[in-house]
């Protein structure tokens, strides 16, 4: 039967059950009639629980301690404003055009500056800019992992992470953290028992500053010793550092990078430190890596945008960026202060982090409460969170919850605790009354709803 | 050994070798001590040929009829330069946030307009915006394509599709075309023998309108055949369409999606009809496949960038991009009539597809003549092209090459085809005198330029 135009083939029965690939048996439906054809990592895909929250996370009514947006009400729009129209008349064919796969020259020297702030010597051949460095975890991940090979991960560890080592069929093991960050020791046991077991680790990934979501970092005694543990396995550390220029108190510490231009594969980006609209990520790889990390963001992408690498690299030229991070870093000290004061006030019966800079605590909610039961319960009274459960890869963490102080105002996260607090006190009743099984729930689904932890 | 902030642990023994995980023997250099690392899928990655040439392509005494960029001359600079003022002004904390996984909401309407041109007739919903059209490619191919899957392509092919498919390492399987598109007869037999040997064929993948890089177009009367034979096969349809609307003559064909909203997906691109500098495409694809799409999208990227749709979806809104569009046209098919003017004056002993649109046409060269190996000595007479084989996964297309006319002007246009009928016939004296072989040379290789085509 030969379609004609306008008349859509969707009541044909579907081809591929009777087709040159075989599909499992009942497989394809009228729902979708190529569930059959996809790829082994395909079947692996889910929706975060973050993105399944953040339809309903972000009605105005609910105070949202779930996202992770950064708060843009202080940049200076006008100025970028007229920044933007200067571009445009000035490079328009260029910021219009096709740009280099590796990046623009300009701005991988501009980064260069940025990460001499935390200690990082590179040349700018060594930097590849990505869309966002989600983008490049996701190449990082694609350069080494085959399905069945292992990362090792801090438990807990950033969803979207956990997600790309997912999409790439890896098999993660986490490792402890404390307040100090990843526990040496933890890892040292693992990397061996991993080796004694003949399994092939290929990445260590960490967040060594403002971790999210645990809000620790890792400290300058330690960076070396996970480093050499690292590497002594043969294993690559990926070092995600997005928020490490955003500490409330002191110098940045040093990058693990700093340490190693071999060993080392760091991420960068402007996402925290300037805005994500642009969606501008970087990765610094060795040399060999890096040039397969081109080639595999070529493939990808073709090349990051010109219109927004130029946008950022005129904002690092013209404005006073480092000032505007340090007018970050006190707006974000202020509701750190704001959340931490408010769960000692409300929430005592919990414990929590106490981060240094960044984004979010993590916090340990009273026993026999489960984060990922109560989150319903907590949306009805109008206060969102994201369960614990979301930054583990083997169904830990509802015995925790991530607290973003990032968005909303002092005021708005003070509320938001107390609505919290009457949550978790009448949870606690119920707990008392029923025991820890009677409330679980159903989780809440909304597929159209971003993860933009 | 614990090294020491400021002491680069480059001279340190690789530790791949004596690691976790086996490495090949040999394998670990000192270039490279991560090569035992890789994943299986990053041995097959390799700088296309069109990226090696670009460097040396690039340089301003070389009329480069080599590459693909559209030239954005005609574009509105002004006005564009007051969009971006206003945009940032009165949406900024929108344009720089974060946005949704699958897109800007109203920009996918605003794509709807722009697709009913092609009578494709689409729900917001079943719109994925993407990094470039590239980036969907490589979504589409991630959700489907495991390692040995067939993805069924032209005789030639899209450079930038065949590195995504080696990426994923699908094994790609041609079928011819002629003047008028895909052969269906030649399809029909090629699935058909691909069927009998039991292979896994899950996408057939087409450039219907202006080919990159053959210049032709899929006729109306072979579009249904074309598709009735993919879903026979059960065989998902891809219909990649930068160019549709750049047509010469006449109103744009209907999209093969126009026929059939089940079997096809269909990629969309900003980057020939406004500017690519942006980085915008898009993916319509079914109902359960876009949810996977939007998922891998997520994993890859988290989001495209707010500030690249919101300024194509002001522009949309605000300027007359139908005449815009019109402007291109006019603009490429004066171009188009230099370029195929100036082979017949000079270099009538090849054989060219004439383009009813786009960019590209396709050129056979005279008997006995290899493009990859005279490409050097193109070069050197300061014109550049991109050798067939480029366009093949199987190292056919040394008898053509492609000639791009969308960047410069018909006057260098036909001084390029003046110079390059020298080489012609200076290659042509060769062949008579010493055959074939003796002309062949090593490719130019540099790792730095970016592929573009």
């Amino acid at each position: 039967m030969t379609p004609t135009h306008g008349e859509p083939m969707g009541q044909v029965t579907p081809a591929p059950g009777s087709a040159a690939h075989p599909v499992r048996p009942g497989t394809g439906t009228r729902l979708d009639p190529w569930i059959g054809a996809y790829a082994d990592r395909t079947h692996g895909m889910r929706a975060s629980e973050i993105r399944a929250l953040f339809a309903v996370a972000n009605r105005p009514e609910v105070v949202s301690l779930a996202g992770g947006m950064p708060n843009l009400a202080g940049l200076p729009m006008q100025a970028l404003a007229e920044s933007a129209h200067e571009l445009i008349l000035s490079r328009g064919t260029t910021a219009l055009q096709y740009g280099s796969g590796q990046g623009d020259e300009r701005l991988r020297e501009q980064i260069l500056e940025v990460m001499r702030l935390e200690g990082i010597d590179a040349h700018p051949d060594d930097v590849v800019v990505t869309t966002g460095s989600q983008q490049a975890l996701d190449l990082v991940t694609r350069l080494f992992i085959n399905p069945g090979d292992v990362v090792v991960a801090e438990a807990p560890s950033y969803v979207g992470a956990l997600g790309v080592f997912r999409a790439y069929q890896a098999d993660v093991v986490h490792v402890p953290l404390d307040e100090h960050g990843l526990v040496p020791e933890a890892l040292e046991e693992t990397l061996q028992a991993l080796q004694s077991e003949g399994r092939t680790v290929k990445l260590l990934y960490t967040v060594p500053n403002f971790h999210n979501p645990a809000g620790v970092t890792m400290t300058l005694e330690r960076r070396p010793r996970i480093l050499e543990i690292a590497r002594r396995h043969g294993v690559l550390l990926v070092e995600d550092n997005p928020y490490g220029l955003l500490g409330f108190s002191g110098d940045p510490l040093p990058a693990i990078r700093s340490l190693d231009d071999e060993g080392v594969i760091y991420l960068g980006s402007f996402s925290k430190t300037f805005a994500p609209g642009y969606r501008v990520g970087w990765a610094v790889a060795p040399h060999a890596v890096r040039e397969k990390l081109v080639l595999a963001s070529e493939s990808a992408i073709l090349c990051p945008s010109n219109a927004s690498q130029l946008a950022i690299s005129t904002y690092l030229a013209n404005h006073d960026w480092r000032g505007q991070i340090k007018a970050f870093r006190e707006m974000y000290r202020e509701r750190r202060d704001a959340m931490i004061g408010a769960l000692g006030e409300h929430i005592p019966e919990a414990t929590w982090t106490v981060p240094e800079g960044g984004f979010y605590t993590w916090v340990r909610l009273p026993a026999g409460l489960d984060a990922q039961a109560m989150l319903p319960r907590a949306i009805t009274a109008r206060v969102a969170y994201v369960s614990g459960t979301a930054f583990y890869a083997d169904g830990q963490g509802a015995d925790h919850m991530r607290l973003s102080f990032c968005y909303p105002t002092p005021d708005r996260i003070r509320e938001g605790v107390r609505r919290l607090a009457s949550v978790v006190a009448s949870e606690s009743e119920l707990v008392e009354i029923f025991g820890t099984a009677a409330h679980r729930e159903l989780r809440i689904v909304d597929p159209t709803a971003p993860d933009l932890a």
